[in-house]
Order: structure tokens, then sequence, then C-alpha cells
């Protein structure tokens, strides 16, 4: 997968991130649920549950809780597994690359995307590149308007917090 | 990807052919262009253009043509490339995995499916199980009365007579 270059302005969403920590312990972070689910979500939402089939065409399923105790279930299948370096998962396919159905209602985000991570050595840690793809410009604005970075930033700062808490070990 | 099992039966067509040839000359035939064109569309429609960008995330199109001259295009995207045994790729995402719009309109095929070919050694030849699955049953409906299993079993012995007749080499 292309992701770091031939982004579509109008289509894609990307922010990059520099992160003094070294890229196996947030390659770890994001592939086993009891290490995904105390940061994946921006508090004061919450990740009650977390399911990994970690290779091409396996479950990525994750439950968000809003504040008031309202679950958002979320399933994706990945597409690219590059242990330490790229994860890329994507809605718009269920487990063993089954199309999902467009109508998402009662999921967190009710529109198609494809995500990516990709994580470099920069210095002594990480460069942290997060990508999403969208099949039309509605998606992405309404993805945009969600606050993608703010959210996605806001996670990967609880992801970094995790780790310096020593809670990897 | 669980092809060969784990079908479900409302959402999944399948079916398997013997075919006296190995399998390494069936993949080429799937992967290459010039070798995929002269079969791949039950005649009298034909396979008018191709392209072929054999890894996961790239891009797998094809242009067919009506007996009356209307073209068809039709663009995908692979997801698993395991040579010589297995091919997968679905028309729910482009080039680089981005979400494919649901509305199909003006492509021969408009709904979503993932499709699988598979080639394993059985005797002499090659046991060939092509596989696709849906998203609901109305796509799955849709494809059967298409004629799926009729029209890949053509494309097959086409792909079957190419061979016979040496133009691999």
């Amino acid at each position: 997968m292309d992701s770091t270059y031939r982004l579509d302005s109008k289509l894609d969403l990307s922010f990059e991130r520099f992160v003094d920590e070294p890229k196996e312990l947030i390659w770890r972070a994001w592939t086993h649920p009891q290490h995904l689910k105390p940061w994946f979500c921006p508090l004061p939402w919450t990740t009650i549950d977390c399911e990994i089939d970690l290779r091409p065409g396996g479950l990525f399923r994750t439950v968000m809780q809003s504040p008031e105790g309202q679950e958002f279930p979320n399933i994706g299948c990945y597409l690219e597994v590059v242990e330490n370096e790229r994860l890329v998962w994507t809605n718009a396919l269920l487990p063993n690359f089954r199309p999902a159905l467009p109508n998402k209602t009662g999921e967190s985000v009710e529109f198609f995307f494809t995500a990516s991570i990709e994580l470099a050595v920069h210095g002594t840690g990480t460069r942290y590149t997060a990508t999403v793809r969208h099949g039309d410009e509605a998606s992405c604005k309404q993805h945009a308007a969600m606050g993608f970075e703010a959210g996605w930033g806001k996670a990967l700062e609880q992801l970094v917090a995790y780790i310096k808490a020593g809670k990897m070990k």
C-alpha cells in the first residue's frame, strides 16, 4: 500500500507524529486486545471489548462506550500486517474479506474507510503516520468533522502514557 | 482466507473443477493481461482491456464488451496473492484498498463481491475452486441468477482450450 504518498487531498486524511518510544512497543499496543483497550478511545469514551485476528482477512473488532453508557461496535478486516511497520484495515470488508453492507447504522462510524498505521525508526523513537482513505468527499469531510486528527492524536497520547506507565511489561 | 470452508450457503457461491493442466499455467493465465484477455469472458462477450498490478492493494481492471459493442469496465483490488495457489480480489475496494462507492452503475456487476481462485495439485492436473462472497443474500441471488457458475465455468473451459492450443508458450 502506498500510504504515505499518492494521498488524495479530497478523499484522504493523514497526520504524522514523532514519539519517543520504540516502534515495537507501539506495534504491540495496536495488536493485542489487552494492550489496546486502555488507550484506543479518547477519554471519557472507553473501549470495553476488542478482538484481534492478526492476519490479512482477520477480524478487528472493538466496542466503544460513550460516557452515557451507549455501546458502539466496530467490525473491520485486516488487509496488511507487516510486523512493527505497517497495519492496514478497513470497515468496508468483514472477516475473510466479505463485503460489508453500506448501511452501517448503529456503529460509531457510519461510512467506509481504510486506515493505516505506519511506524518507522526516527532517532531513538518512532515516526508515527496515521492515514484514513475514503470512497467519496462526503465521507472524508464527515470523518474530518468528527475530529479524526484530534481523536486519533489523543488516543496516541494515551498510548504513549500507557507505555510510559510501564504497563506493557 | 478460509475460502474452501466456512462458506455461508446464503451469501456465497462456489464451484470446483478438475483440470488436466498444471496449476502454474492456470495461475499464469489469471495473472498476465495478454494471457487473460483471450478467455476471461464467455464468448460472444470479449475482454478488450486488462490491467493487473499483482500485489495486495494492486489494481485488477478489466473491460468487457457485449456482442453489441457496449463496454463494461470492472475495477477491483487484489487482497491475497499466493503464487500458483490462491488469488483473492474484491470490487468493494479500489486500488490501495480505498473503499469503492456502493453505486456501481455502469459496471457489468452492480453489487459487491470478493472472489477467490484456489489451485491445488490433483493427480497430474489441478483442482480449481472458484468462490464469490457477498454482503447480503440479494447480491448472492443476483450473482447466481446472472449465471455465475455457468459463466465462470465456461471461462475456465476457454482458459483450458487456450492452454491446450499452446498459446502460453
